[in-house]
This record gives structure tokens, sequence and C-alpha cells, in this order.
């Protein structure tokens, strides 16, 4: 397992999501901390700023389903926020996709996953996170690495329409309904 | 006047800047209602979405000082609120400018300008309005139209310094801090 | 007219929404520029300030029917924006509602009105408004005045209902939904 | 310490900040992870919402300072964010605060701790924290508990002045001007 960490040292799969740690250091803070995560949903926009499409990736989810999902990932010790959304949205689209991180530092909503399914309608079996979500405008080409399956660009209609939610797991079609919320664009 | 507005359709400057009404007309809308008004602060990013300078123009501002500025207009009839953002920054800072207009609805403050300047700090001689402000990544070359005398970058310290300050009128000064503040960069 | 206006200067109806102007001149300034509205959605919270209710008042909206709306109203020349809400509030409500107006000058959404139908989805047959839009929580006792027939505390479940959205019109029941999704509770 | 800690199950000194560690295993959490925390200002507003004061506790800083300080704690693990900063309020400031928790999910905004003071501007020498940081109207007695030395009210404009903000460590100063202007009420 070291050896394998030393050799990615870009956090880039869920072996190494808490990297640094042993798997017994890991389960002792999954078990006793909420973790920072980041969510971000990266967006097509038009010249005046509105949301033309949002970008699912397609990949197996936490509790092991397949699932349409925005890109995610921890906040590591001593990183900045905006530099892990940056970080998370290089390592899932790829270093061509020239994502425009918002210079605000609010999220848009702030996700509370738990491993208690009903307790906030975010689930994530593995342990308790409070996950800050930002929409972020993406300009250039998007190249999904190896962990997903698809990358799927999606209409603000299309990303409402109930057959697109059932392809959502753990919350993450609510995540969505909330960033189309903030941008106007709720049906 | 009624030949220079009708060919200055595109509300190109003060002079039309309730275009389509005479002058008795104007007075009368602004002795009556507040008006529907955007700022929109230029700013230059790095790839995490970190600010590292912000625009300002120098011109002549309303009360007829000539002041550090940002961008700023009324909405027009029918028009939407981004749209007008857009049409605001392409007037003053030229077509080339490539502003990143934010997906997001709300703005990060909304100034209540009035004539009388210590109603809220925020000072406009000629009518209460209220201003949805934004802040606006540029990308590309910018080029004041003739209404400016020049087109400043400055760093977020040098914007919060006193001597800048000082150089804005109106309450320009505050709505900047107000910016700052929104990307965590007050001192 | 005169006499009416004198006699109702709280703003208490729609004939003199746009109060001291004359029938033509609130033609004029409806016809040439957009009004500036607030829309309060009033709520009621738990200790921890859970949203547990949502108050919807059924009164005749502006196109005409008979619907279930938030409450709503213009700014007036030289008015705070949160002497606005606060003034609408106690219309509608009556004075014994205490609502608690937010401390940020941020509206949790942008709502712009329009006389066409599908330029925004939101829709108001008399004017284009650009209106801010705030949650505000009510701890008092809720009494509306006579324009409203009835006012209905719905469950942020029951308020994303299918027959619950029918009772709205011009686009009341999207803002419903974007204030759940500022409390993270859309369903 | 294991006797201590069972004695305070409801969190209420630094000393079990994170409660049910062992002197190691929290030593442990703190150099991995960053901690998910809450910062709460408790204030005083007018009927229409406006902010006339803001309280500030007088009290050891993590760095071992004597600061004024805002309300600060972490979130437990399967603990919502709403009710930490809740539980925090009712522990630092008595049970007669009558705190109204904003019914938004998101904070003002994110003030990212770190044990390098010069990383971000927030320093706390124990670990790297992210905190969500909300405004909170107190309605009720605020008897601050005996870990405060007291409790003082300052106007916007008190809080402002470099006397007092020269009596703030770590942060807490350019957190306190972030709030205000977060309310609009920066000088």
């Amino acid at each position: 397992m070291a050896d394998q960490r030393s050799s990615t040292p870009t956090d880039s799969g869920t072996a190494t999501e808490v990297g640094w740690l042993s798997p017994e250091q890991l389960e002792l803070v999954r078990a006793h901390v909420p973790l920072v995560y980041v969510d971000a949903i990266p967006v097509r926009v038009d010249e005046a700023g509105r949301v033309t499409h949002l970008g699912l990736l397609l990949r197996m989810a936490a509790d092991g389903s397949i699932s349409r999902m925005v890109v995610s990932g921890r906040v590591r010790f001593g990183e900045r926020v905006r530099d892990a959304v940056l970080r998370h949205l290089e390592k899932d689209l790829g270093p061509m996709a020239l994502p425009r991180i918002p210079p605000e530092v609010t999220p848009f909503t702030v996700v509370e996953y738990f491993p208690d399914p009903d307790r906030s309608g975010f689930h994530d079996p593995r342990h308790h996170a409070v996950s800050l979500a930002f929409l972020v405008p993406v300009a250039g080409d998007c190249h999904p690495t190896q962990e997903a399956l698809e990358l799927t660009w999606l209409t603000p209609a299309e990303a409402s329409e109930p057959a697109t939610r059932r392809e959502m797991t753990g919350g993450q079609d609510r995540l969505l309904q909330l960033a189309l919320a903030h941008v106007g664009l709720l049906p």
C-alpha cells in the first residue's frame, strides 16, 4: 500500500482518497470526524453566462452503484478549498478542461453526506462529509479519466427529467436541482 | 437631442442613459420610481479563480467629479439582467474584453444609490437606483471607450489603500471593499 | 383618484401600486423602465432555523387569476429595500406577524417578471419588474388583510406537490421551488 | 482525562473539542485532515433587520492570547451544521440567548484556518479547519459561560475601529469585516 500511495501523489483514486494515512488510520478518522469535501458541477455557458449544459460523469459511486455524478473529492490537509476544486476537476476532466473556478469563496450550497441515507437525503456509506459545492464553467475539451465510464453533457431541461434523476444515486440528483436553482433554471 | 438618441440606439452614453424617453419623460421617471441598475467589477483571476487585479475606469461621475469607477448602467425595459451586464461591459471595456458573466442570478451585493448622499452612503445626484453588483472575470484585451480617460488594474492590496479610496466618489470605494470581501481578500 | 390615493397612503392596493403618479404617468413609467420589486416568502422555522412551513396567500394575481402567492410589492422612490420588505409583509400579514427581516442585503434570488410570459418564465402582464426575493421567518400571528382570501401554511413537501404548484400562476410555483432550494429542502 | 470527557458530554470546552478521541487519536486526526468548523457572529438587529450591534467574546484564543472572538467550534461526527451552530451559541451565550439560526444552508463566508499564520491570514496553531461562518441575530439575554471573560456589544462603526481590530487575533478582525460587508455596513 505504501508503494501504491507514493506512486499516486495526486490523490487519483478512491483507494488513496485520504492519502498519507494507513487503512487503520483512515478508518479511525472516518469514524470520528466529518471530512471536508468539495463538489464541482462542470457547466457550459453562453457569452451572457447562461448555463446551456451540465456535465455528469458516469462512474461507480461510493455505495457501489453505477451513477451519474458530479466531480467530488476531499480537501487535503493544508490545501486551500479552491485548489482542491481545481485539482479534482483536472483529475476527473483531464488537463485540457480549462475550468473557470469562481472567484467567490462561498459555495452555492453545502451538502452534508451521511452514512445514514435518511439523515439529510445525501448519502455516502463511507463517512460523514461536509461538502462545499461549486458550479464551474469549463471552456476546454474534457477527457474523463479511466475511473469514469463516460462524461455526458445535459441541457438544464434534460437534467431535470425523471429518467435522468433515476440514474443518480446518493442524492446527486438533488444536488443537480440545487445547482439549477442557483442559476435560475429550475423547471 | 432626438436625432442624437435615434443615432445611438445601443445606449452608448450618459445622455441617453434612459433611452427612448424625452428629457421631460426621463425627469418624470427619475423623480418617481427607483431605477434598476447593474454594477460590474472587472477582475483578472488566476487558474484557481483567485482575484489578482481589479479594473477601475477613470471617468466623470454623475456628480461631475473625476472618479475611479466600476462599470455601471441601467437595465432597459425588456432586458434580462445578465444581458445588461454584458452590454455595459462591452460598451465600457470594448469588444475584445471577453467578460465571463457569472452563471448565478444573485448579485454579490445590492447597492442602493440615492440623491441624498447620507441615505445609504451610495450617492447618485440624478436618481434613486437599486443596483445589482457582479464581479466579472475578464480574459481578453480591454480598451476603454472614449468616455473613460483610463482603465487601471489594481491588486487587491492597492485597491484597499487610502490613496486609492480617496480617488473614488459616491461610495465606489465602499463597493470595491464589498467586492473584496466577497472574494475573501479584504485586508 | 387623487382622493383615493390620499386615503391610502400606505400603498395598500393594486390601484395605487405606483403611488403618487397619475394613471397616465403610471402607464408611461411601466411602458419604459423596469420597476424595482421585492418578493417575500414568509416561513415558520424551528429553533435550529429549519423551515417547517411556508406561507402562501390566496389572492387575485396581476393577470386576474386566483393564485396562491407570496408577498410582493414595489420599492418606492426613496425607500430602502429592507424597509419595503417590512412594509409589504406588514401590509399583507397584519401588524402582529413579527417578521424577522434577514440582516444580509443580498436576495436569495432575483426574479425578472415580464409582460411576455415566455421571456423568463415569470409573468406580470402589467410591467417588467426586477424583484429581489427574500425568505422571511415570521414569529407572530398572521392575519391577512382583506385583499387576500386566505393564508395557508404548507410544509416543504406540500409546497412541492404538483397539486400545489398548479394553484400558482405567473411563475410563483417556481419561485417557491427556488426558495426551497435555498434552504436545502428541494425534493 | 477519560473521566473529564465522560462528564462533559456536551463538548463544553477546548479540552474536549474533539470529543470521544484519546489525545493520541486527536493528534492523529489534526495532523492529517482539515476539521469542519462553524463560526457564528451574534448580532442585534432592528425590526427591519439592520444590524445595530455585534457581540464579541473576550477569551483565550487557541494561540494562548486574550482576544475578542466570535462563537466558534467543531462540527461533530453525525451532526448537522445548523445543529452545531445552535449548540455552540447556546454553550457560549447561555440558554436564554434565543439565537435565530438563519434558514439558508450557505454560510456568508468560508474561513480557512491554518497552523501557518501566513497561509490564508486566518490562524489556528492547533489544526487546519474549514469553517462555515454565519451571522446570527440573537433576541434574548446573553450570559457568557465561564470560559469567556466578557461579552461586549459593539456598533458596526466601533467594530471597524483600529483599536477594536487590534484586540482580535488570528484573523478574527477580518472575519468581522467580512460579516459587516455581508450586511452592507462596511465603512
